[in-house]
């Protein structure tokens, strides 16, 4: 089971341009966004924890992706 | 507005280790996966066109990701 919904998934690889979509490709998109939004969490939380902060803002997120 | 929902992201997040998250954070998190799924998505229509399909399977989102 995945954390994230599908239907929403669908609708980004369909605006993307998929002209079909398999439900273990919508499913596959779900593992691989969850485990790349975790990773982002893990760093995001370092850099608030290193700004002195427990909170971790946009600011953050956007200086992992950077 | 975003197309993914924010509470599966905001628990994402938490499990990632995160204390506190701040709303902005969570929308930042919700754009950055949309983008990078919309970025998959195209990849992986190209390579189910490639192979001669109209429909995007599991194999060319891990194709993508590779």
């Amino acid at each position: 089971m995945t954390e994230l919904p599908l239907a929403p998934l669908k609708r980004i690889l369909k605006e993307a341009g998929a002209t079909r979509i398999s439900d273990e490709a919508v499913v596959e998109l779900a593992k691989v966004l969850e485990e790349y939004g975790a990773e982002i969490g893990k760093e995001a939380s370092k850099y608030a924890n290193h700004a002195g902060r427990k909170t971790v803002r946009a600011e953050d997120i956007q200086m992992v992706i950077k």
